[in-house]
């Protein structure tokens, strides 16, 4: 009857609910287990909050520092980032900014003070502009990468100073608080760096590295697969997935941009000297995705409706596999010297000198296809396989101005 | 003699130093030039810092909140963002993440309480645990996309709270401070909010539509531009600022899915709806930069070190300069139905249309291009503009995977 439609309906329910929180724990976990450094982050957290907290709990340190303790909790709470570089970065500007702004704000509080009346005025006046001024500077490209986050705490220490300096009794009482905060937040900050560095570091440095190397093992993976799946015979395999991964190279710039940014405030780490040459990494990165867009204009040609029949493509298939091949190779090698961080290697002049090799055997086909096929419907035939045959000349070129940045970047090693 | 040169050393010096800070503020007047609404968003969030410290001032209203108006300041800071939708994200986020960890932090501090000595164990455990599983959670791509900022806030005032409750004598004055935070950070998100959203708003929904058709009004020019200039006959222009051009278009989609996330959280304002359809302009934005890759690769073919010669290109001329026209065209016609927002236009029907036909005879013209020339050699020649006219062929396909995409948004309108 109706009550056990109502029932049915019930567990249906349940049932739904339960696969879908089901599916949200398997994707959580999945997560955690790619990238175990993902949840050990996590526990350094909580570990430099407890350590925070002991201020709270032990009564000699809670006597030395007061209520102020809580700002300690809250440097770590903001300034802990997931790399070191990251927390680098916010601690110097959090340190710089809160010293700035609260001794400014001493300083126009003062002048406020003499002028008596006037105070909050001046006070919500310079506030007022500053906080303009401030908030504008966010804009300039340099401010937004770098010191995005001092700029916020700025803002925030001059208005907390100057506006409850308003309902303090004397200057001194003032900078007694101004002086609190600067070595609560230093007890934070030392906390934070402590566990960040001591505790398995996540370096930006090294994540920008793999990433590199990993976007050029994935490169010559789409590149090789196009190419193969192009001058298969038979049922072929779906492109689909190669051309995600061409993307994700395509799309990894803001990424990249940002793991720069953070890398230049690591210290020496392992074979990272202080200020290594960063920069050089995206140079890498835009020559990777110059290429990447290639490779996805490669397999879009060979997925097109007009396909050359198989005896012409035929013509063409032992250069264009073989060029396919070394490139790849050529972006292998080329990751592999990366990856070692090792100048230029011999193994890399090898590959490359085999790709133009292979490069020159190509175009050389390609000049002698009209002449295999005399007849001029069958030129035409021809047609989509030489667009082919171009784009991969196109990508040689392109790997070849990958190599030339791969090898300066491999000089500063 | 010595103190000569160190003086004009001096003046060099000063010289160089004020051309740097000369240049810096030109880059700076020009951004403000540019977009002067950056500058209104400047002096947006100083009047609403303005506004909130009116609550130390005025007598009545600090004794209603009393110091726990530092939060209010904290609040409008922490909040303010340059787009309504980033706003309104950020003070949901603050909000809901403060009443919930400062409930659930109360009533584990009440737990606590009970146990006596253990008190400090139970409450830095707690703290441990739910510190490292909301840092974790971070990872979860949809809470890094919209919550962010929640996690943070979630963690710091569970730890603000059930820290500091351990020196607070009852838990009735902690839950006085739990809700004198809550009512302050009230104050501050509905000063911010309407700030936001009464003066000179910014929303993040205009500013994807704006991209979107700025985006594809640049990929018309890239297009149009890089067809025409390898056709050009005589000394043509260098074609590196519309290489630039499409560039921009690639690597607009960090920036794009940013504002597809704020978007959502926007009210309806002015002709977009709430919850406007804002996932399709990423589908838009996904299909232009699709687009854009091909277009890359075209210009770097036409640029290719072989050209084919004068009197070759001039026999697919007409034919391709018709089709890129076109396709631009279609491009402009695209941009324009989504700049006014109107179901799909006639005219963009028409603009296919003639893009469609433009193709066909590009097609017939590639396909009559052997019989033309019968000596093979020449065959040979006629390749690099072959390859051209299947790239600006596969170009019209992601054209109208463009258009289609621009047609399903149009009837969301």
């Amino acid at each position: 009857g109706a009550a056990a439609r109502a029932w049915a309906w019930l567990l249906a329910c349940v049932a739904a609910a339960w696969g879908r929180v089901a599916g949200f724990a398997r994707e959580v976990w999945r997560i955690g287990a790619d990238d175990p450094r993902k949840v050990v982050h996590g526990l350094k957290v909580g570990l430099s909050l407890a350590l925070v907290s002991i201020f709270y709990y032990t009564r000699p340190l809670y006597d030395g520092v007061g209520g102020a303790a809580t700002w300690a909790i809250m440097t770590v709470v903001a300034v802990f980032e997931y790399t070191v570089g990251g927390s680098v970065q916010k601690s110097f500007n959090r340190a710089v900014a809160t010293a700035s702004a609260g001794v400014l704000a001493l300083g126009v509080h003062w002048v406020a003070d003499k002028t008596g009346e006037f105070e909050p005025y001046i006070l919500t006046g310079s506030l007022f502009l500053l906080a303009a001024a401030a908030t504008f500077s966010r804009f300039i490209p340099t401010v937004k990468a770098q010191f995005d986050y001092g700029v916020t705490i700025f803002i925030l220490t001059y208005n907390l100073v100057a506006v409850s300096g308003y309902r303090v009794e004397s200057v001194d009482e003032l900078a007694a608080l101004v002086q609190q905060r600067i070595s609560t937040i230093a007890i934070g900050i030392l906390t934070c760096l402590a566990v960040a560095i001591f505790v398995c570091p996540v370096w930006a440095g090294q994540e920008l590295h793999l990433l590199t190397t990993r976007n050029m093992d994935k490169l010559a993976a789409a590149l090789q697969g196009c190419v193969e799946h192009y001058f298969a015979e038979g049922p072929a395999a779906q492109p689909q997935a190669r051309s995600d991964c061409d993307r994700c190279v395509l799309n990894s710039m803001a990424y990249e941009d940002e793991q720069v940014n953070l890398a230049l405030w690591e210290p020496a780490h392992g074979r990272f000297g202080f200020c290594h040459s960063y920069d050089q990494y995206g140079k890498v990165g835009a020559a990777m995705r110059a290429c990447a867009c290639c490779v996805e204009a490669l397999s879009s040609c060979a997925s097109a409706e007009t396909q050359a029949p198989e005896h012409v493509k035929r013509l063409l298939r032992d250069a264009c596999t073989r060029a396919g091949a070394r490139c790849a190779q050529v972006l292998r090698e080329a990751s592999r010297s990366v990856a070692t961080m090792t100048a230029s290697s011999r193994a890399l002049d090898v590959a490359v000198a085999d790709m133009n090799t292979a490069v020159h055997e190509l175009q050389g086909d390609m000049r002698s296809l009209p002449s295999m096929l005399a007849e001029t419907s069958l030129v035409m035939d021809t047609m989509p396989v030489f667009t082919v045959g171009s784009l991969m000349v196109e990508i040689a070129v392109r790997v070849q101005g990958i190599v030339d940045v791969v090898n300066k970047l491999a000089a500063c090693f």
